[in-house]
């Protein structure tokens, strides 16, 4: 029973089911339209051309409508349209919501600024003697598609108003997807409206504090997951909730209580009140969404280590324990297949890989290594358990790429010539220094390409008293193989070779430091023209950013994320074999 | 943009916005359709008759089944038709969920047996090592219709089984409004589903333990309320509420408390786990509803004295603290307006008013006295403030009608001959014993019209010591007043007189024992042909089975409760003279 709807200039093609209101599949489909009257086909705002379909008569307010905008007579409005056959229709510029630059660390796309969270300024009812009318009925009817919360908490919310006794006549009601209550707040408090954008990763966390009015970032911070102290990995850190249910929930309250002190960090240097940011977009990977959730982990423990849910709905807030406004939501950027999480959603989204004519490599190289390859309009992706050694965990003198971490070396012929961040003393390693110093001590014939350390020591000296061993290069040994192994099997499984790439986005927490030459002389990336190989940095942060910003953007991340297929590693009869045979350092064939 | 439908043989005409599924809109009107396959257009049980209208042609799938079930041509599916002009359609008996009849104390009605809360056995989703799909997604596809919950504990419940290890293949869903998610049950245990009927009187309330399957009632149980130490009536408890926060509070876990003793005894008793107990509904008074959800009465307080809210969802019921399932459900019986509440509106669908042709007076005497007329297809009603008299509070000797009350009196030449419940000795007198009793002393000449006690001891001595003082009269004297001004204001306000009605229905505490020629007598009731005079229990603990047990019921008290009209008694300018006339015991002119 379903129909087909192509949307131009798009060129998308979707199924629809019999009967669906246009308007709501454009916005399902991630196309942002003006629907300023809330779709009660009173505005004139979302009108299409029916290119071909259907074309039923227009109604009185219809043919004004279209008399005013002065469009051809083939135009309906989408909030008033139902798909009943095949259909293509052509979306104008003018019936869209605009794109507009949105101020982005790392990646500088424009986007439409529809947040989720909408304020909107009432008056406030006024009492009527001849028929007392139910205070919520008075409210809600303001709003015809809203529905009351089914939610004693948000219903004392929405209450505590009514009691308030105050000569104001304005205030603010809080609105999530122009249909959810979560506030009525006495005054006008439009003017203040904030958001969380969280990258939740493994090892590392940030956060940025969203000024959702105007789509700015007013401020971040970043620090480690505090669940590391359960564990450097994602497996270590499943197999202790997986064995202990009070374990799941300690890993739980940990991560959202590191959370919220860098969240309440933020608040206070930005003197924004916890009770005027609605909403936080979590993006992580599999494992750490269903701990954040506090979800059992059983399944992602064994074969075939499925997740539990994809796209989940918003949730309340004060059920994640997240310090924001109790009644506000928090969105999880949709895990896309076992491993292969939210946060790679994000990141696909943030750089808009979909739109993008050609075939391309993505890597993200977290503590988990996550792969895509898009191959014309078809995604494919694999995760990787590279394990913490670029973030400098689990590296004897690892640290994160903070002031005073190697971050830059190279092999002259007296030794190894380091450089710091910030040009500090020498304190650690972090992840690009670490590369570089394996690459000049392979330059320098201090190791040897099977990873062996030729001093007696047995260790690689630095500076400062610091040094590495051979178990720390056994370490990115171990991390470079399963990311080159990974590369390779997913390339293998789209009938592939490098040479078929148009190019390579790198992310990560390498930022741009990452040092190509290096990385191809261990094999950590492929040989590849330099001038396609991209850096985008943390494009998970920058993907929540854009779901927490833009609906529309959030739409387009459940569609992909449903859409990118799952390459199980293991699965591959060839990848032992692969995977030792990348334990070698050297570049790729 | 509303379209007209009008749905034979009921008569019913309603507007419908454009565009709306046919089969949606019947359900809303309380007209309850066979959706087998949950309106996917596959069981062909839901065909109506177009009898005016629109009628498009019936695709492949709808021939076959209008061809099996031998249906003329002008029949189309409900879960397929959009209604997109005016329409008349003809509902046929094969069509609709059957009525049946439904054990009931009180009232003999027959409904149709269609609870909200349905449990479906399904199998367990087995594990594909090539796609490791999402275990919510999976169970998710199974019902086209049902959406992810929006809540950590909902999900946390759903996924717990994804953990359980076991060769059981079967697991149950536990749907709501079969769309919402309540629960995920290993094994098969569709054989136990139970609700709870509630009503919250001012003074009593009452609990009734129900089969959700066969629509059996499995037990009851009642006592006081637990509010009743903060104030004797709904006033006092306002105000005691309004003035302190914390006392709201108090008074809020005071009656949930109270009701959970009841419900956690019916529970042990009948060996019902309360993990099988998915829904409760609640039929209280205005008031007595805000207080429950522990939500603001400011509004209740003062002039318009507004209610909060009239229809509510369904809340969880962890929130509401009931002692259910935690992630099932609470809903609440819909408030007419102001302090006519959802006692009432459950009350009158439970007697079926709306269907019956004619003019009636419905009194319900609790310690409000909620008064309704239906003149034709119009309701109106207004509340008055009894006060707890009739249920045995405020009396010196009162008690409820317990063994050992006197619930029977009549006055002999040489004075009052009372009878107790259960014959046992006299320990109080219940709300019926005191309306003989005040009758009797009229006969006696003991009383004066009045309400002066003729004796130098200003006592009415009964029996074992008991007796009633001055004031304890004064209480009957300003309840029956009240209750007499209210029926009398109505019927002015419809311009009628008791000759104009075709009966009247008595509902509340009295029960069948209410001596009519007595309350006659006092000017309680109007002088009427006593054969049409039904005493009809409780009705408000009728209602809240019924809803529990039908949603066309639910659907359609929650249209009658906007329909009916409010009249404040406070506004008529001749209140206070009509209340003072009728402070005498007399019968009506």
């Amino acid at each position: 029973m379903n129909r087909t709807l192509k949307i131009m200039p798009e060129g998308l093609v979707i199924k629809v089911p019999f009967g669906r209101k246009l308007s709501d599949v454009l916005e399902e489909a991630g196309i942002s339209l003006s629907l300023y009257c809330g779709g009660r086909g009173m505005c004139g705002k979302c009108f299409v051309e029916i290119v071909r379909g259907d074309l039923p008569e227009p109604n009185e307010e219809e043919r004004v409508l279209l008399a005013r905008r002065h469009l051809p007579p083939n135009h309906r409005l989408a909030c008033r349209y139902r798909v009943e056959g095949d259909l293509v229709v052509r979306v104008p510029a003018g019936s869209r919501l605009p794109e507009m630059p949105v101020l982005s660390r790392g990646l500088g796309r424009t986007l439409v600024l529809d947040p989720a969270v909408r304020k909107i300024r009432l008056t406030r009812p006024t009492t009527d003697l001849t028929s007392p009318r139910a205070f919520l009925d008075s409210i809600a009817g303001r709003f015809s598609g809203s529905r009351l919360p089914g939610s004693v908490k948000t219903l004392k919310e929405l209450t505590r108003i009514a009691s308030v006794d105050t000569a104001d006549t304005d205030m603010t009601a809080v609105l999530y997807q122009n249909r959810e209550w979560i506030s009525l707040e006495p005054g006008d408090t439009t003017g203040r409206n904030f958001g969380i954008a969280v990258d939740l990763g493994t090892t590392t966390v940030v956060v940025e504090l969203i000024d959702l009015n105007g789509g700015t970032i007013v401020d971040s911070a970043a620090g480690l997951n505090a669940q590391v102290k359960f564990g450097a990995d994602v497996v270590s850190r499943i197999t202790a909730a997986f064995a202990d249910p009070n374990k799941m929930e300690e890993l739980r309250a940990a991560v959202v209580g590191g959370l919220n002190e860098l969240i309440t960090g933020l608040l206070q240097t930005n003197q924004v009140a916890s009770e005027t940011v609605y909403e936080a977009v979590v993006a992580g990977n599999t494992a750490m969404s269903h701990l954040f959730l506090g979800l059992p982990v059983a399944t992602l423990a064994v074969s075939p280590y499925a997740a539990l849910f994809s796209v989940l709905p918003a949730l309340p807030a004060d059920e994640t324990g997240l310090a924001i406004h109790p009644r506000g939501r928090v969105y999880l950027a949709p895990n896309i297949q076992s491993f292969v999480g939210g946060d790679i959603a994000a990141g696909l989204t943030a750089i808009d890989l979909e739109h993008q004519d050609g075939n391309f490599l993505f890597i993200d190289l977290g503590t988990n290594g996550e792969i895509v390859i898009k191959k014309g309009r078809r995604f494919t992706t694999t995760s990787t358990a590279a394990g913490p050694a670029f973030e400098g965990m689990t590296i004897s003198c690892g640290m994160l790429a903070l002031p005073g971490a190697v971050y830059k070396a190279r092999y002259r012929q007296d030794g190894l010539r380091l450089e710091t961040i910030a040009g500090q003393p020498a304190k650690g390693v972090c992840g690009t220094g670490l590369i570089d110093i394996i690459a000049g001590a392979l330059d320098g014939g201090l190791l040897s390409p099977q990873g062996h350390i030729r001093s007696p020591s047995k260790t690689i000296a630095l500076t400062n008293g610091l040094a590495l061993s051979q178990k720390d290069v056994r370490e990115v040994q171990l991390a470079a193989a399963a990311v080159k192994t990974g590369i390779r099997m997913l390339l293998d499984e789209n009938s592939m070779t490098t040479a078929d790439l148009d190019g390579i986005y790198v992310a990560g927490a390498f930022g741009n430091y990452l040092n190509i030459p290096n990385s191809v002389k261990l094999g950590l990336l492929p040989r590849f023209d330099r001038s396609r190989i991209h850096f985008v940095g943390n494009s998970s942060l920058a993907g929540a950013r854009a779901l927490l910003l833009s609906r529309p953007e959030r739409a387009r991340c459940e569609i992909l994320a449903r859409k990118v297929r799952h390459v199980s590693l293991a699965k591959g009869a060839d990848f032992q074999e692969l995977f030792i045979e990348a334990l070698e350092f050297k570049t790729w064939k």
